[in-house]
């Protein structure tokens, strides 16, 4: 991964957010309060979440006709689940400009990035793939602020023939909600994320199922305590995005889970054996590793995801 | 599980708190808080911990002489790791009188009871078997508070034989730090203990643990966000102290373990047949079942774990 220091100063005259919830409407505003975007048309499924944002002041305009927001966009946000973008970017085929940026917010890349390709043929050069770390477990144009994305790193993984005015512009955009800009291989991508975003919401989501299906499970969660609520936190987030996020990035999630499932059967193991010194040594290590992140973390960051 | 309404007012003259760390400490500042203490002598380990306690107001006195604290005590709590205990009650013994209550605040009740009766004979029916349900990743005094306990459960597994003085004392002392008291069977106690806590802890344990050995470990520590933070918040709790709760309660943990990872199993061949609707369907029931156990726990609590 390397980051990009030398960024130019964004400025969007118009700029269609396609799905206008925590991450298109955080975006929305965050731009807003940086003063470089002129005006913003939002576009979505949910006529209610559109107004809803309209009067919130996130965006200027909504429409529910695709081919409406692209036409005369200079940059098109994809902020929907990635399962529903190959959808999106084929209805905006027909009014789609050749100067027209189209970037993304998706949590994986490399099938992102081959939809695009099929879909745009030539004109996949002027799509630039991009994912911002950030986020909560709410969903909506309500759950959206502005401050979502600062101190955050968003990472492109552009291809060899993408535009570089294209990216410099995404660039310029990221920048502008104080976000700290990294690129990065498609594959080194999917797979790092796979292990720190991906195998943990897989894991919250598969624990809060597996006590709600046990005899005793009401007790359980009366009992539950703050630690599993912090556990679990990310099973509350948007099924759809995280179905999505499991079968786009399968081979990436499957080859983590098995590791994972191996270092548990480990422990497993060393709990069986009683033997107090090998799972001491896991935890203590577990616990200076992660102290030592979250320090560093805290330092760097002024706002939750 | 049952919930006590019929408290009687506690009055405690002289008590010994072995261990004051979050959680004895946490205990201390609430009776004094409440009123209901007159003295509290702290015991432990670790001298400049102890000083601490006492320079905070936390404690009246100190000794590392565990006689000596609890000679003339009329209430002993047992508030180290639950690897402790025995060591702790046997070193006690010469100097504790027939009419002193003991209970303790271990996660795991069946080994604590198991190894109570077997140093204290008779003596074990004023050995009251209790477990506050709350705790923070913080150790050591510094990190105690007085409001820990407010509005969370206090679990009391006491035995056919176990004084009821005693556990009424118990519960009166509980009941002035703010908490909820409940009485249950002690294998209940434990097996949804592993559940709701136990292995939650070793999730997160071995997921930190696992992403420390990945070759791309300092790119996915570096990337991580507050989701993974939150996740693994536990992963930073007392290793000793979870180390001795796997010890004691391994049964019941490798139960839930086997059970979590069958479960895990299942989603994972999910995702690999590409099931999307199997996946949504787990996804969506698990946000659902949080959600509601979330708000409930929320209306019921004023402070975190």
């Amino acid at each position: 991964m390397s980051a990009n220091q030398s960024l130019i100063q964004a400025h969007i005259r118009r700029l269609a957010i396609v799905g206008v919830g925590l991450i298109g409407g955080s975006l929305a505003r965050a731009l807003r309060e940086a003063g470089v975007v002129e005006w913003i048309i939002g576009v979505g499924r949910q006529a209610d979440n559109l107004m809803a944002a309209q009067r919130l002041g996130v965006i200027d305009e909504w429409t529910q006709d695709i081919t409406k927001a692209v036409a005369g966009a200079d940059m098109v946000v994809l902020a929907t689940p990635v399962g529903a973008m190959a959808a999106v970017l084929q209805s905006m085929l027909p009014a789609l400009s050749k100067t027209t940026i189209i970037t993304d917010a998706g949590s994986v890349k490399g099938e992102v990035v081959n939809m695009a390709r099929s879909i745009l043929g030539s004109g996949s050069s002027m799509f630039v793939p991009a994912h911002p770390i950030a986020g909560t477990e709410n969903t909506g144009v309500e759950a959206s602020f502005a401050a979502l994305y600062r101190q955050r790193y968003v990472i492109l993984t552009p291809q060899p023939d993408t535009s570089e005015a294209a990216i410099a512009t995404v660039e310029g955009m990221w920048a502008a909600t104080g976000a700290h800009l990294l690129r990065m291989n498609i594959v080194e991508h999917d797979k790092i994320l796979a292990a720190t975003s991906h195998l943990p919401h897989v894991l919250a989501y598969a624990l809060v199922d597996y006590m709600a299906g046990l005899e005793e499970a009401d007790t359980c969660f009366e009992l539950a305590a703050g630690g599993f609520f912090d556990f679990t936190r990310i099973a509350s987030s948007h099924p759809v995005m995280w179905r999505d996020i499991c079968l786009q990035n399968r081979r990436a999630i499957l080859l983590r889970l098995d590791q994972y499932m191996s270092q548990l059967q480990q422990l497993r193991t060393y709990i069986d054996a009683q033997d107090g010194s090998a799972i001491e040594a896991i935890f203590v290590h577990a616990k200076k590793v992660r102290d030592t992140h979250l320090a560093a973390y805290h330092d760097s960051s002024t706002c939750d995801e």
